[in-house]
C-alpha cells in the first residue's frame, strides 16, 4: 500500500499542471463574477462595479479559497460565493486606495483606474456597492450543504480581514508612514500583515471553514496563509523595483519615488528573495499532512515567488 | 374577556410615553455602539469611526429594529447587534455622502463632517471600516437564540439595502439628477425609495426576521416600513425649507440652493404634509392585528411626521 501511495503521489505531482489548473479556475471565477452583477437601472453604478471587478486580475485570492475548500474535502460549489466575495472585497480596496485622496493612481491592471473613468463620486460608491454585495452574496448564495453556522463564521472572518483590524487599518498606517524614512520593521510588518496578508489568510481559512475543517487544520491553514502572505508582499516590493510598468499593469517604481520603506530597501533584493523562498518552503511544509491533496496549494505558494508581474 | 382586553388596551396606550421610550432605547443603543468600537492601534481610524457613529443621532433606525423584534415576540438582546449594524451602515453612508466628491457638506448632526476633521482619506476608510464591522457584528454578536438561517437572512437584507439596489443606487441617481429641473416623480421616488426607505425597511423587516416572524407578518412589516419611509423623506424635504440650520444640525436650504426637485417643490408644503400624514395612518393600520404590542411602532410613525428636526 505504501509503495502504491508513493507511486500515486509521484504520478499526481507529475500530472499536476499549475498553468492549466490556474487557467481553469480563473475562468470559473470570471464566469461566476460576471453573473454576480447583472446591469440594471441605474446602469452606471453596475458598469462601474463590473469595470474594476472584471478587469482581468489573476484571481489568486478566489482560487486560494476554492483550492483550500477542495483540499479539505469540500466542493467548488460550496466555496464559489465566498471566492467571489473575496475578489469583490479586494477590488473594492483597490478602487478606494487608487482615489486621489489616497494613493492617487491613474492605472491599475493595465487600465485606467475606476475614478479616472467614472469620476470620484461613482468610484467611491462602486467600492461601497461591491463591499455590500460581497457579504450579501456569501449569505445568499452559499449552498445548503454548508452548515449555516460556518457561513456566519466566514462572514465574521471576511469582515475582520476588511475592516479596521485588517485592510482598512493597514491602509491607515501606510498613509501615515508615507514620506517618512524612519519606519520600523514592526510598522512595515503591520502594514503588510493588514493590507495584504489578512485577506489572503481569510481566503484560505474561509475555504477551510466552508468545508468543515477542524480547529487544528484551521491552525495549519492559518500558518500556511500567513507565510505566503508575507512572501507575496516581499515579491510585490521587489517587482516594484525590477519590473516595468507594462509588466505590472500599474505605475512602476512608485515606492522608490514615494520614498517608501520596503523589504528590499531594508534587506536588499537578494536577501528579500531568499526570505520569500524560505517563507514559501515553510508554507508548503505546513500542508505536508494533507499529502497529494495539498499539491495545488503548494504549487500556488511557489507560483507566488516565481511570478514576474 | 373582550371588555378586559379593551380596558387593558386603553390603559396601555395611556401609559405609553414615547419620549421616555425613545430616550431609554437611545441610551441602550448608544451604550452598545460605544462598546462595539474600542480604540486600539491604529487609534486614528477607530476614533474617526467613533466620531461619526457616536455623534448623537436620534437612533431612529436601530430603535425601529428593536421595537419590531419585541413586537414580534423577540427580545432586545436578539436584535441589538443588527440595531447597531443599521446605525453603522447609516453613519457610513452619511460619511461618504458628505465627501467633497459627493455632496460636499461641512456640517452633520451639528458637528463638522468626518472629512473636515480627519481628512478625506481617513473619512473614506472610516466609512469602509464601519461597513465591514456592520456585517461582522451581526454575524458575530447575534445570540444563539436566533436561528442561524435567520441571521443570514438579515445579512442578505442589510447588504441589499446598502448596495447598488439600495442606498448606493439611490445616491447615484441623486447625483445624476443634481441641477436638473425636469426630474420626474418616478425618479424622485426611486431616489428616496433607495436612499431612505430601503434602510428603514431593512431595520423593521430584520427586526421581524430575528424574532422568527411569518412570511405574512413580514409582508405587513414591509408595507408599514415603506409607508413611514416615504413619509420620513417628505418631512425631511419640508424641514429643509422650513427649519433653521440650528434645528437641523446640518446646512439648511440646500435643496433649494441646489435647485433640487423635492416633494414640496412638486406638491407644495400643505399637500406634502397631508400626504405624509396619510402615509403614517396607513402604516399604523398595517399593524392593527398586533393590538397593543404595536403601540411603540405606531407612536414612532406619528413621531416621524411631527418632528421639527
Amino acid at each position: 500500500m505504501v509503495a502504491t501511495d508513493n507511486f500515486q503521489k509521484t504520478a499526481d505531482s507529475a500530472r499536476f499542471n499549475l498553468a492549466t489548473y490556474l487557467k481553469e479556475r480563473q475562468q470559473l471565477c470570471d464566469t461566476a463574477l460576471d453573473q454576480a452583477i447583472p446591469v440594471v437601472y441605474p446602469d452606471k453604478i453596475y458598469e462601474a462595479m463590473r469595470y474594476s471587478l472584471l478587469a482581468g486580475g489573476k484571481r489568486v485570492r478566489p482560487i486560494l479559497c476554492l483550492a483550500t475548500c477542495e483540499m479539505m474535502g469540500g466542493t467548488i460549489d460550496m466555496a464559489m460565493p465566498t471566492a467571489c466575495a473575496v475578489e469583490m472585497i479586494h477590488t473594492m480596496s483597490l478602487i478606494h486606495d487608487d482615489l486621489p485622496a489616497m494613493d492617487n493612481d491613474d492605472y491599475r491592471r493595465g487600465k485606467l483606474t475606476n475614478h479616472k473613468v467614472y469620476g470620484e463620486d461613482i468610484a467611491i460608491l462602486a467600492g461601497d456597492g461591491l463591499l455590500a454585495l460581497a457579504f450579501e452574496f456569501v449569505a445568499r448564495q452559499t449552498p445548503e450543504t454548508v452548515a449555516r453556522e460556518n457561513v456566519l463564521q466566514v462572514i465574521v472572518r471576511l469582515g475582520k480581514a476588511l475592516g479596521a483590524a485588517g485592510l482598512v487599518g493597514g491602509q491607515v498606517v501606510d498613509l501615515e508612514s508615507e514620506g517618512k524614512s524612519d519606519i520600523s520593521l514592526e510598522t512595515l510588518n503591520f502594514i503588510h500583515n493588514h493590507k495584504t496578508a489578512a485577506l489572503l489568510e481569510a481566503c484560505v481559512v474561509c475555504g477551510g471553514i466552508l468545508a468543515g475543517a477542524s480547529g487544528e487544520d484551521i491552525q495549519r491553514l492559518t500558518r500556511y496563509s500567513q507565510n505566503i502572505g508575507l512572501a507575496f508582499q516581499i515579491i510585490d516590493d521587489i517587482l516594484d523595483i525590477t519590473a516595468t510598468q507594462e509588466q505590472l499593469g500599474k505605475t512602476a517604481g512608485k515606492d522608490l519615488k514615494a520614498n517608501k520603506i520596503t523589504y528590499p530597501s531594508l534587506w536588499g533584493i537578494e536577501e528579500s528573495r531568499a526570505k520569500a523562498d524560505q517563507l514559501v518552503a515553510q508554507a508548503c511544509a505546513e500542508l505536508a499532512s494533507f499529502g497529494d491533496k495539498a499539491i495545488p496549494l503548494q504549487a500556488i505558494a511557489h507560483f507566488i515567488t516565481s511570478r514576474n508581474h
